[in-house]
Parts: structure tokens; sequence; C-alpha cells
């Protein structure tokens, strides 16, 4: 046992409140609701449909497994060793080659995940009072680490096909500061699981290109397509004035926490540095796991299982709501990612709504969290990717109650 | 093989300088200074004594194979989906018993390595020109991070035996504004290898605690004494107004990123919504590693390892400089730590040395990197766990050569 060579007694601190005099970021960083909900899914008989969390059953546990044992062989100690910041240089090759034709290793630089990308970028960009574009909803996890570099946000509303053209057009010609970038998720987009239609992808990254606005393009759920490739990203479309997130939380395994940004070499070389301030580099021993995984040949395997798996977990909830709810909710079936949006009649406050599922043991988001400025309040984020078809069937049946019981 | 839809040509970007507008911030990030030289110590024939690198061959690689296995056989996919942003309980609880008597595992937070503690507590501290007190020379990473946050520096100068407690009572008195907090590494610290004595610790817990100022203690180094352990830490002093900060990157393996802050819970629940705002949580993998091997009974023989070689090769580094520099250059003997910090005549500037060097095939780091304020220009720092005994020969012969014919 470590013994400290204690020669004196402690200290009393007899008024601390004002030793710890935290800076305004602090109190200006919410705490995210999905974060503070997983605390609560553990409550014994707790049915949680909160997080984006991936079905854990379909994590290739035995390869990774394999993928260690060779490679711990073959790299030794370099695996633990302090590493380069960009990150491993065959995975990087890899994420070019794979995601951003005519781009090389050079422009993608490795991240703890996509929230780190996120974290980076404000960094990059944001001063306080910068003026910030992002759809109505977006990513909550976006709007908490944008929220604590105090930036104005602009909302532009998201619609089935993408961004309502007509609002980013007026935005982008009546502010009176250029905004720093327009953040946006164009395939399968947490919360709605709206995509871009590929009109609006053209219409976008040209309106953005004129009006000298980088786009921030993350595409966490690209590959979780059904049936249909999604169309071209904004990335491909204009290199240079697009940055864009990935990250393979959704295909691989989130705990791993590797992700990726993908810019500019000019733009890259400042990041790397803001990176390198933030944590020196992200493990080295995750990368090659990935690494490992996704250049074998069992990588599209598991992409078409787990594509197929959350299909079919989509159709199953579809139903499930079809059967209780009828015409009562509008929903159309999902094409891809992991989530229904569900859109309850305007009278119908999801925070409360919210609140009434926790006491019946069932989870999921409002849709309040998801808005920048005045929140729309009719919405309920539904995660399909990670509950069994039995908890599903029992989660909508509690919902289906809770929503009756709130409706008289 | 992915192959994207891809329907129109690339848009050609005319004027993309507008484009990008970086913050302040990332203009006032300096790049690491060792980081660049880990870059160029790949050059054939070069031999470096520049990054705070441990020694790899003592990584215990079979331990964390053995643990890999027994870990992923028994908790399955738990390890690799999303988990909790404080990271591993046993973890915690085992930092807090060994390190923190009357602690608990709720008083720390896991982060990726020491690196993304200083950059998270940086955040929660530090508003533009806020003042900060830190030693003076002091940590280069601690130094590069608390830059992008823009801080007005006041730096302490710190001796054989502890900071200079006059001109900190002095600072204390005199500043029109109260420091956020005082910054120290009281134990073989980076780069200087000084430790606070018994006196000092005592003398500055009280100060600070009476002028309200917290302390951030980093703990980095504190494990690897060569004969006595050190006195009791800040944290221990004064758990009420010292926060502490420590990494398993010299003690076990800095690729895993693995560190950690223990704080006073009230201010721990604001540092884990920051962390969850800037990457959700580590990696839970790597804390399952180093929880597997800290918590067995290999680890206390692992750290007798580490200090035994690592005094072998400090004793043997010290030999080398005296065979060289004989009286032209004081050392004393290391009694910990990883560094040696080279005084030469205040004639000599270490900035021209370190080019020389360079061209000679030999890195050190030149020790101006390690100032706030005005930089003292005639230190290296010189680390002496990475390299081979062969190697340091040879290094520290070169350096001769290269000190003597800059004197000329």
């Amino acid at each position: 046992m470590y013994k400290p060579n204690k020669k004196m007694g402690k200290l009393i601190i007899e008024n601390r409140s004002e030793i710890f005099r935290p800076s305004a970021r602090t109190e200006r960083t919410p705490a995210s609701v999905t974060r503070d909900i997983l605390k609560v899914i553990d409550t014994p008989g707790m049915i949680s449909f909160a997080g984006g969390l991936p079905d854990d059953s379909l994590f290739p546990i035995e390869d990774l497994k394999n993928i260690f044992e060779t490679s711990v062989s073959k790299k030794g100690s370099k695996l633990f060793q302090y590493s380069d910041t960009q990150g491993h240089s065959d995975l990087r090759a890899w994420i070019a080659d794979r995601y951003y034709p005519g781009s090389s290793a050079d422009e993608i630089l490795l991240t703890s995940g996509s929230q780190q990308a996120l974290d980076l970028l404000s960094r990059y960009f944001i001063e306080e009072d910068s003026p910030i574009l992002l759809e109505r909803p977006s990513y909550l996890g976006a709007i908490q680490v944008f929220s604590s570099y105090a930036p104005t946000f602009i909302g532009i509303n998201y619609g089935e096909e993408g961004p309502d053209m007509e609002e980013l057009k007026y935005v982008l010609t009546n502010s009176s500061e250029k905004p720093k970038f327009f953040y946006c998720i164009p395939d399968f987009q947490n919360p709605s699981s709206y995509s871009y239609s590929l009109e609006i992808r053209n219409s976008i990254s040209k309106l953005l290109l004129e009006n000298g606005v980088p786009i921030l393009e993350d595409t966490a759920y690209r590959e979780l397509y059904f049936k249909e490739e999604l169309p071209i990203s904004l990335c491909e479309l204009g290199p240079e004035h697009t940055i864009s997130i990935g990250t393979f939380s959704k295909t691989l395994a989130p705990g791993l926490r590797v992700g990726w940004i993908r810019a500019p070499k000019k733009i890259l070389k400042d990041l790397i540095i803001q990176k390198q301030s933030m944590d020196l580099h992200s493990p080295t021993l995750n990368q090659e796991l990935v690494y490992g995984f996704v250049s074998s040949s069992k990588y599209e395997e598991h992409l078409s299982l787990i594509r197929k798996t959350y299909q079919r977990k989509s159709e199953h909830t579809f139903n499930c709501f079809q059967n209780n709810f009828g015409d009562s909710l509008p929903l159309q079936i999902s094409k891809g990612g992991l989530f229904y949006w569900l859109e309850f009649p305007q009278e119908i406050n999801t925070d409360l709504l919210f609140q009434k599922c926790l006491e019946k043991g069932l989870a999921a988001v409002p849709g309040s969290s998801f808005f920048v400025g005045k929140p729309e309040r009719n919405h309920l984020r539904w995660n399909f990717s990670n509950a069994s078809e039995e908890e599903t069937k029992l989660g909508v049946k509690r919902l289906f109650e809770v929503y009756k019981s709130i409706q008289k």
C-alpha cells in the first residue's frame, strides 16, 4: 500500500465559496439531456429509447480480440507509447480513400469521437457572439458544445428535403456579420431523420460558397441507409469550402472513441495544433483496432448486417406505432439512421409527456432540447437501434397510454 | 468498394482566403516545441532526449494482453458501448484510495491523459486576461493550453526547495485582481526536476488558502522517486482548496491516454459537464486495461522496476555529463522524475545550441520554451528515461562537441 509521508494535519477551510471562481463558459455550458437520461435508465424496469446507442450485440468483439492479439504481437510497445497528434496514418489514408475522393491522409485528423471534432472546430471558429448557422432541429451535443463558446445561434428550419432555402438566403443576405459556418447533418439527421435531396445539396453548397461561408458537415449517420445510398456529400461537392466530420461510433463501436475531421490542408495544420493542446493525441491502440477491422474484408459484411438489423428494428417500431396510435401520429417509415422523430399535436407538450413517461418506466428525449431559439415542444426523439423487439412493443404501448392519459 | 452517388462535378472555389475566419484563440495557441521535435526524431541517425517518453521496453505488454482477453470475455460489449462521462468507477475508487486519503470515487473524473485535464481546468477557470500563477520554469504543454485561453501569466521563480515564497507573497498582496489559480508541479518538476520541501508545501498550502486562491497540483512524476518518497501532496494537505491532476502515462503507458482530476465534489459536477461537451467520455476499454493492471499485485513490482531502471539511467547520464563536461556544467544527481535541467553559462543561448545540435543529429528541448514572460535562455531539458545507455553516451559526447564549438 501507498503511504504518504503524512507529517501534518489537514488545513481546515472556512469559506470556500470564493476560492473557486469559474469562468462564464462554465455557467453557459448546459448539461446534455441525453447524458442525464443515460443515468436514470439503470432504474429497474426502465425501458429507454433515449440514447443514440447502437445495438451492442452487433459489435464484432471476436474480431476485435483477434486484431488486438495480432497487432500487439506485431507492433508491440509502439501501440502504448506517445504518438503523432494527427493520428494513425493508415487509418487516415483509409478514411480519405473511402469517403473523400481526391483527398489524401494529409487532410484527415483523427479525434476522440465526433464530439471532440465539434469541440475542436468550435475552438477554431467561434468568438463570443460570432453568428453561426445550424439546422432547426439540430444535434443536441453540438448545441451543447457550441453554447460553451457563446456564439449567436441562427436556426434554419429543416424539412423533409433539407433546410428551408428561402430562409437561408434571407439570413445570408441580411446578417450584419457573416456567419462563421453552417453546421449541418444532411444524412438521416439526429434527431429528425431527414436527409438533403440532391437538389438541395447542390444549391446549398453553391449558395454558401457564393456567400463565403464554410460548411461543417456531420456525416455520423451516412453509412446507415437501409436500401438506397444517399446523394453525394457536401464535402465531395465542395471540398475547399467544406469541413467534414465523421465517426466510427455508429458503424463499429462508440466506446472506442474514434472519429475524424476532413479539412483543407491549410486549415488542418491549425486544427492539429489545437488538438495537441487539448490532449496531445487520441489513443493509438483504439485507432489500430478500428483500422484492423475496417480495412479487413469483414467490414462490408458488418455494415450489411447493421443496415439489415436496423431496418428490421425500424420497421418493427413503425408497426408498433401504427398498431397503437393509428392515424393520430403522422409517421413515415424510416429509410436510415437511428431515430423516429415523433410529431404530436401542437397541444401536447413533450417536456411534460417525457416526465410522465419517466414515471411509467419509459425514456425518450423531448424535442425541445434540439432547438436553438424558441423551441418546438411537440416532438419526441425515439431511438430504434438499441432496444429489443419485445421492449419496443412494450415501450410504444406505454407511450400510448401516457399520451392518452394527458390528452384527456 | 464504396461508390458515392456522384451526379455532379466539384464546385471550383476562387477565393477561399476569406471563407475560413479563425477565432483569435487559433492565433494565440502556439505549436508545442516538443511535439514538433517528435517529428524530426525519425530522421536517420538522430538521437533524441527531447520528449518526456517513458522507456517503452518496460511496458507490461503481456499483462495488458491477458487483461484484455479476460476483460473482454467477462464484460463483452459493455467495453465498446457508450459509457458514463465520469469514467470507470472501480478505477476511480482505486485512484481515490491510493492517492487521496479521505476522498472517494465521487471526487475523481477520468480524462484523456493529464493534458486533457489541463484543458478542462482552463475552460473551467480562465477568462480572457484572468491572472493565473505558475512556476518559472513550468511544463510547456500547460503553458501551451493555458495560452489558448489568453490569461495573464504571473510567473513565480522555482528553485531547488520550491517556489520563491517572498515573490509569491508579494504577488498575492499586490495583484489588482485575484489570480484564478496557482498551477504547480511539486514533484520532480518538468522541466527542472525540482521538488517542494515539506516546509514549502506547508507554507504554500496555507498561504494560498489564506488568500483564497485554489491550487492546481500536477502530480505526473510523483511516483517516480528513486529512493525516498516525496513529502505529503498539496492536495492531501488542503483537499478543499486543491485540485489534483494525475496520469498513468509515466507509470504505465502514455498511449492509453488515461489521466484524472481530483476535485471537491461541488466543482467536479461542473467539470463533468465540460468533459461531456468535449468528448462525451474517454474510451472505456483503456480505463479497463489500466484498472486491470494497477489493481493487480503486479503494479508495485512494475513501479519498482521503473524506479530502478530510471535511477540507473539517470546515474549513467550523470556520469556521462561528468566525464565530458567536468565542472563546466553544474549538475546534481537526480532523485526522481525523467529529466536533467542543464544550466549553461549565461552567455550560451540554448535556442542556438539546440539548432546546432539538430544539425549534428541530437535533439533536446531548449529551456526558453518553459518560461512565461521573459525567458531564460541558458537551459536545456534532457530526458534520460527513453534513450539506451549507448545512445546517451554518444548523445552527451555530441552535446559537448557542439557546446565547445559555439563557446569558441
